[in-house]
Order: C-alpha cells, then structure tokens, then sequence
C-alpha cells in the first residue's frame, strides 16, 4: 500500500469545542488534503482535545490567524456566526457557516447578500456551492427531511394545499455540549419527549424555503423529539401525494442515481445504519387504507457527520475543488 | 397507620412469564383486594420469580385451577387466547383479555358473540365494563391514541375525510419477552426505527373502530418505532380540525375532568412522567403556519400499565364491584 | 380497605432541589406520618417540582421556618452543612444530615461534640440512633462496603493486616444535579470508568473508622467506577480471611436475621433488584484456587434510597419513634 | 492521494455470523491486502450481512472452500474449534483461532501439539506469532489483565504469595450474539452484575498462565461484571508490590516504548477512549494508606477489537508478513 497524500489545504475552525466542531476537528484531521490551522473556543481556549491521533489546543477567537486559512468553518452559535462569516471573508478565507445566519427564508439579512450564498446541499447546489466563497450548511433536520421531500416536490408529486407532516428524532448531541440539567444523562436515559412542538423549530424557514424553491405547495408541520441516544436524526414523513407512485424506493433510487451520500433502502432505515457515517439514508412505501394516496418517506442521518460536520466537508471539498468524497467516512 | 387488608378475590394469570403477565402478577400481589391464585407459563412451568415480597411459580396452562378465580387475566399471544377466554367462562370466572383476539373491528369471530364483549377503556365503557363479565383489554399503542382523539372525535373537531397522522414510538418491553437476535442489548442500544410501517400494525383495527363508533370520518395512518427504552410510549399525532380550536389543553382538561388515570398536561409529556403510572399524560396544542387549521396532540403511557397490566386491573375492579382506581399506582 | 393516616410530624428538607434531595422530598410525600413543612433550594428558589401527586415549591434557605419542624433532613453539600444543622438544632428540631460533615474519621470537628453523633446505620447503632438529636447519615458507598464488612470485622474473619480491595460503581445520580459537561448524557452513556482512583474518595474515613470500631485491622482499598445508569451502586469486595468459612451465605443470613433492609441471596446481586428499594442486598462466596482463604463478597444498593434518602428516613423514622420501616419502599 | 492497494491474501472466517466474526469480515473488508473468501455460518447459512460497503453472505461451514485460504479465523465457539484448526491446517491453510481450545493452561490437548501453538499476545511473542502456522488469539479479558500484568510479573515487581485482584466489566457483546433472555435489552438497561465469582470464568487458565511464564507467583482472584454497553472491557487491577514504584506510568510507558497498539495514559482509562480502536489503554497509580505497597493498574480494550477480531488481524498481519497495523483502526 503506498498513499501519496498532498495537504495542501489549511483550514481554520471557529467554534470548536461544541459537538459539531469536535467532529469537524476529527473529520479534518483524518482528510488527506486538509490540515487544521487553527480551533477556537471562547471558554475552552488553551485546553486540549484529542482528535484522532493527536492533541488540538483551543484558542481565543480573537487569537485565530484567519489569514492562515484557505477555508474556515464557523460552528459559532446561531446568531453569533455571521461577524465572523465577514471576518473570515475580509482576510481571503472561504467560509462554510454551520450556523443558520445565512441559510435561506430567513428574510434579508443587513449588509450582506444573502441571496448570494447557496444553501450547501450538494445533491441539490453541487455547482453553485462549487462556485461559492461562503456556503450555508444546512440544519441537521433541514438536511434529512429535505433529501427526503426534495425529489417529490420538484416532480409535482406533493399534493398541492396538503400537509405534509414531519415527526422527527435526534440524539442528544444535537442539543448541544453546553451544560443543562436537563442533559444529564440520569435526566435524558430512559425518556423521550418532543420539544419546539406547534411549529416552533429554528430549521422551518429553511426547510419551507427551500420546497417551495422545488415547487411544492404545501404546509410543512414538524415536530421534533429527544432521543436517549448521542447520534442520529429518524425522520417519519406522510406525504399527500397527487396520485398514487407505483414503486416509491425505483423514484428515490432514480433520483438519487450515482449520489456518494444518499442510499435507498427497501427496509425502514434505522439509526445504527448510519452513524458515524456521512450517509443519508431514505425509505419510502405507500400507506395502505387511505383515501388520499399518501407516502410514508423516512430519511436517517448522523445529525453530527451528514447533518453537520461531514457535509460542512462535503461543501468545503467542492469549494476547494477537490473530490466531494475525499476523507469522509461512508 | 392502621389498614384492614380485605383480600377477597382469587384470581388468575394466563400467560404470566411474558413482560405484561410479569406486571399483572406485580400489581395483583400488591392489590388490597386481590390474591393471586395462579399463574400460568408454558415453557417455564415449574419456574418461579420474584413479585413484591414473594415468589410466583408458574404452573403449566392444563394445571390451572379456572374454577378457584372470580376473574382470569388472559395475557397469552394474539390468536391463542380465545380457546382460553371460553374455557375460563366455562369455569365460571369473569375474563380479562390482553390479547387482540376480541377486540373491536377484527371481524365476526366463530362461535362467539364479539360484539357483547366491551372494549376496556373505562374512560370511555365505564358502565359497560362494569357489567360484563368478558372484556377486550385495549392494545398499547391503541391507548394512548383513542385516549388523545375520542374526545375530538365525540365533539366533531376533526376534518371529514382529513387523515389523522400518528407517529408513535414504544419501549421494547412492547416487543415481549421472547429472545429474538434484534431485541439484544446490543443491537437496541442507540438505535431507533420504525416497523410495521404503511399502516401494517395489528392495534390499527381497533382504533378505527373505536374512532368510527366515536363518530370520526378519518383516514388514521399510524407509524409505530422501536425506542431503546425499555417501557413507555409517546403518541405524536396531528389532527386537521374543522376549526380553530381556542384552548386545546382546556378541551381536553374538560373531557377528562374528575378521571383518575388520565393527567392533562400544558407542555409536551414525557415518558419519566408516566412510566410505572397507572396513567395517560395528554397535551394538546394549535399548530402555526398552516392553511388548514391544525390540532398537535401527544399522549404517554406507560405501555405495561395504562398500556396493559394496570388497565386490566383497572378493568377488573370495575368487573368486581371495587373501586376503580385500587391498587393501582399513580 | 380502611387507613388511618396519622401525619403527626413536620419536617423540612435543607438542600432539596439535588437527587437526594427530591427523593427525600417524595418519601416524605408518600410517609405516612411525616408531613413536608418546607424545602430549600438556593438557586432554584421559586420553582416548583412534583413529587407524587402534589407540588413543592423551594423556599430560599434563610426563608426556611426552621422551628416548625420537628425533624429537618440537611441534603447540602458537604461543607455546607454543618453550620445548618447547628441552626435547626437551635430551633428545636432533630436532624439527620445526608453530609459527609458529621461523619466519623474526619477528625475533631471545632465547636462540636462529632463523638455525639451516631453514624446512622441502623443495623449496627439502632438504639443510639434512637436516642440522638442528630444523626450522621452514611454515605452511599459507605452504606454497602460497611454492610458487607462489618459482619466478617466484629467476628474476627478478616486477616489481620490485609488488604481488603473493594471495586464498586455507582450510577450517575451519585455524581449530583449540577450540570458538568462530563455528566451530559453524550458523555456518559456507552462509557465505564473509575475515579478518585488510589484511595482519594471521601468515603474513605467512614468506612475505615467504622471498620476498625468493629475490630478489624485491615488496609482498605478503594476503588469507585461511573455507571452509565441513574441509580444503584454495585460493591464488590475481596477479602483475605483468617480461615476458610464453610457457609458464608449463612453467615450474612444469620447476622442481618430479622433485618428489614437488609437481604442475603444465593447468587450475585443486581442493580435491578434494589432499584427505588429501601434494601442492601448481599452476597458472598468462597474464592477458588487461592493459597491465602479469600471471599468475595457483594453489595447492592440504590445510591438514593438505601444509600441516602431511604436510610435518611429510616433514621429519622427511629428518632421520631415511629416504626423504622414506616413509609419505606421495599 | 494516490494508493496502490494490493489485495494478496484471501483469507475465510469459520463462525462469521457473532459479534467476533462480524467484526472480522468488516476489518477484512478495509484491510488492504486481505480479501474475504468465506465466511461460514451453520444456522445463518445463505443469510446475508452488510460489511463496509459491501454484501457478505454465509455458506455452511462444510461448503467453505478451506483450501483457497491463505489464512483462515476461526470465530467457532469453545470446544467445537479445534477440529477446524486441524481441517483447515491440513488444507494448507495457516490459522488463527479465536476459541479457548488452543490457549495456554488448559493442559494437554489429545492430538495436537499445543505448546506448539504460540499465544497470541503479539507485544509479547511477536517473532513466535511470525512464524508460526497456527495462533491462539487471547481471550479478551485475558487481553486486558496480561497487558496490565506481565510488564509487573517480568520485572518481579509482584509481591510473592500475594493475591492479585481483577474486578473486570464487559459490554454485552463478549456474552455472544445468541439470543438469551437475559440478554434482551429490557433486562441489561440500567442493570449491573457480576457472574461467574469465586475464580470460574474460562479465561482464568490463560491468564495463570502466562503469569507464571512471565515469572509471577501471585494468586489471581478474578470477577467478571456486565455492563449496559455494547462494546469495551474496563479491567481495574489492585497489585501487592515487592516495593514502592516511583513512577508506575513510566514503568509502562517504558515497557511499552514503540508499540502501536498500547497507551499509557496519566488519567484513568475510559471506555470511550478505546471503543472501535485496536488499542489497549493502561494507567496506574499508587495507592494511598497502605502497609502494603500496592499498586492501582488498570486497562481498557474493545473486546470486539484488540480483544478479538482486531488482536486477530494483528496476529495475521505477522504470520503473512505484512505490516502488524496494517488495515487496523487505531
């Protein structure tokens, strides 16, 4: 076995010490063409993590030298991320923005073009994301209902004035790593409970945005739950359709013909299926005993790796003109 | 502290070793009024575990005293439960049936009069259950959904011809007791998906007749999941109303005003809330930003108690002339 | 059934917004002749938890009505709690403090009489526990190491001058309410560890002060492990005897005769079996293959009820002369 | 990145449908230089197994084609593996058995020559591994202690007489994929115990063993504990000294110097630190307040991995002289 590798790429973190920016620390550690500049954390500087084979120590944001990077990744909070979107930009880095400050159906965003920044699905934006100096990773909710409900909105299958209904479930780490009372572990093993219910949650703009971009007409409810479990997004979706689809699984199959990260599974895709891996994983049959013909889609995602941090790499590969698959797990 | 124990009725156990027949022995051995006089295994005849205080054997089907019990708990599997539920009549005991073999909407059963056979959610059959002297113990999952939609129902809340989506999940006690390879610690653990997807679930009839009874012109598409708990079930279920409703929690408070088992609840419930309760824990709430006014309700139950094991007792204290809610945690 | 509940005594809960804490606070709500007077929380002052079917809202500790308790649990943290137990001892109450600040071997405590207060475990001090006007409650791995080892210490079976090496582990309640980052459910779940590791626990002088009042003369050795699980503590102990023992299940049996909390089993204990139970469960066997006589002896306990709030209120049942099992789960 | 993979070597796998053949075939898969012959399984045979990211569909252990193996694991359970160690020797085919029934101190075997068969510790008897036809690969408690252990015994650091205790915890998976009711996840959650106490577990002979070899005379007292976790070994070790050790971390990094799969931590090892990994961890510390000098050792493996199919690719990376780590997850 001889492995030329070529690290020709420095790339900065912002935002380090959470869940997503650990795993971006670890994914960048083990990509052949990446190498990490720097990893900052505003509480956490001077300590170390181990990532992989080796020790990353956090530092100030302030201290970050964003001019060393070809590319920086922002896992800044929501809200906080977008000063250092234009920071990074000014000093001549690429930018892929974990947080939702950019992402579409937000509404115009002050002093910047949002319209500008494609929304890094690359199933969907391979080429403008290609083309782009800052990128709007998608939610980690966004990413699994939207690779399900996407290839039916854009063939007009989505029965128009219909809901479609989303009941969704994550692990915890899409919670964050900030201490809560109600993380602790004795609080989460052994529950399970729905939280942002009625609507509430951060990732409907974009998600709305986005199938209407596709063409669909309809109302999305979604309703998330916690999980005892650390990885992982289950999306349950009924669909109203037009009219019934003769094989659900060969339109998902077609649709996402020759994709890196999206399978097609003729079972119900399970959680174990993908973790660690930068995989979504779709599902879809028909719903026997109903009037209107409606589809039950399911979509199954590492919310850490393909609903954050592997498609934050993803997005960064392209942009950087590399292979879109280099150095992620599948 | 002074208590006179009135221990006045034997009963008996049919199928004891499984997790509803392990919870049906526990409950009996605490109950003031109830004494166990036996219970049922058929492999692990001559097997004893712990329930409370003391020690249960279990004794093979044949070696069952029918005649010593004023009332049977059958708990034995779907389709072998009948021969027992008329063999115990024959005896003269009054019948508890865990199973679905004689619940509502599975179809004229052979040699029996179905239809005189009360289905036991005594929030709604009170009378009727107290009268009779079999009655249909309700499915888990059946539970917590008509517990959450009947009174929507019996009020004509919901949309004609809308479809009432459910989408529940279930600890794995739900999936018995039996070794099988994917009910393994090792291959639950993390893990979550659903099964019986496409409306293929066994407590499916039962609810849309209840539903129809009630009144209800919906197509119902439920989709259970497998949680790595092992007790509980969340119901999250969205209901297209015929009009707004103003104050969906009062609606509810209102219908179920002076129940004992049924808690109505202003945030989202969680399983910790209910688990080794005798209870339903409901919430209810209008669902933003859609065209067609929308109701999201959430029902948890225990799945082994309000589930199974604690319903049917709550069921033969009706049957026996006691207090509905002896014996019973909440 | 007919119960004459007598709630004779008021009692207040110092420090009730902690695990120990809000069990305490629902023991006393299910005991029959104790009645909840007050609890504190500093931080959490003005919020409310449920415990069994009613509410309690914590008081700020300097708003505690100290006097109108007869007896008041001190769940505070250790450090914290001896200047309140000398202040509700001021206002007339009894207390039992779940710190580790009256406990023996932590040497002359200033302007104390620490030789006054009884370390309460019940099995071996019942009738000074009776007697006293404050009690030291045991701390949780004290509890089962002590109820494993005192029997074989005050009838001579341990080797003099040996090392009795005790490895146990505790499920994450142990480790308290406060949010840490390495108590996050991410973190602990799938995870096994040990801690305080080469004798650092601050159990450590209750237990060799207590053994050697017994008249063993033994190195302890102590070794305490994070469990990812809620509750229970699993002790397992290694101890070099004087001399083979023929039956050492009929030892324990015959020590702990009569004992309510106290049970001796045939087969290794599990956490299962003492969950949410007032019990010690023990077991013990003869080691094979060993030149010197050595037994392995076991201890399981629920870390918040026999381990804290249960033997709390099994004290404070003695000290008030109800009967000790009053109100206690087992 | 360029890499020339040369896939030179077909190995099979006796037994590949358990936890430990599983996790062969999949290190196989991304091995470099092996590729998957076979994989037998009797009562599994025509299923198939996703591995990696292709399809691995078991023959009847009669249909395996032994003679086009290079190398052939044998995952078969103890007592059924050696006359497939002989099969597949007298195929050509070189063998590393992961049963007990080639290990160290299970006296002589009718037939065979075991003290021919070298024990596949490869930190220790890496030129005996290289050049052997058949390995017996340790168990994988026995994996964890000798690593802790023999560095101490082959210094004569062990107090002589003295007794050496093990408390040992192991993920489920070590207890084999076969259905048992105790294994179901509703029993294993939230659960903790020991089994096989008072020195009975199989890998005792093994361990005794090769201390004896390494020059110890010490007793070992060994309990085994299982954990609700899927995967790892947590061994914690308490060691009577000749003398004080200065510097126990260095003693181990010393005797480890260079080796690629065995760290030496200053803090306590975590499962986490090691799960999917083909390492051992190691930490040790003195004890403090003893007469005796004792020393805290402990060390953590994936019993799946460096306990089973990780040490086993280890062992056959040597026998066919490619590179030990190559292919293997660290």
């Amino acid at each position: 076995l001889y492995a030329f590798s070529v690290h020709n790429f420095s790339v900065g973190v912002l935002g380090g010490s959470g869940y997503a920016g650990r795993e971006l620390c670890a994914l960048i550690e083990r990509h052949p063409a990446l190498s990490l500049s720097f990893a900052t954390a505003q509480s956490q500087r001077g300590e170390s993590i181990r990532v992989g084979g080796r020790s990353v120590t956090f530092v100030a944001p302030g201290d970050a030298d964003l001019a060393s990077a070809s590319l920086v990744f922002s896992a800044l909070p929501h809200g906080h991320s977008l000063p250092w979107v234009e920071r990074a930009r000014s000093a001549g880095a690429k930018v892929v923005d974990l947080s939702s400050d950019l992402r579409p159906g937000r509404g115009p965003l002050a002093g910047t073009a949002a319209g500008d920044v494609p929304y890094g699905l690359p199933e969907f934006h391979r080429d403008a994301i290609a083309g782009a100096s800052v990128v709007a990773n998608p939610g980690c909710y966004a990413t699994a209902v939207l690779l399900a409900l996407v290839p039916l909105a854009s063939r007009g299958l989505i029965a128009p004035g219909a809901t479609v209904s989303v009941s969704a479930a994550s692990g915890v780490t899409g919670a964050g790593h900030t201490p809560r009372p109600d993380l602790l572990f004795a609080e989460v093993e052994s529950d399970f409970r729905a939280y942002a219910v009625g609507n509430c949650h951060r990732h409907l703009p974009e998600m709305r945005a986005t199938l209407a971009f596709a063409g669909a007409d309809c109302d999305l409810l979604f309703t998330p739950h916690l999980l005892p479990v650390a990885r992982g997004i289950l999306a349950t979706i009924t669909v109203p359709l037009t009219a019934p689809l003769a094989d659900p699984v060969a339109l998902f199959a077609d649709a996402y013909a020759g994709e890196p990260f999206v399978e097609v599974a003729d079972t119900p895709p399970s959680l174990r299926e993908v973790t660690r891996r930068n995989v979504a994983r779709l599902f879809a049959t028909a719903v026997e005993g109903m009037r209107q013909p409606t589809l039950l889609v399911q979509a199954a995602i590492d919310n850490l790796v393909k609903g954050a941090a592997g498609q934050a790499v993803q997005n960064a590969n392209l942009m950087l003109g590399l292979d879109e698959a280099m150095g992620l797990p599948t």
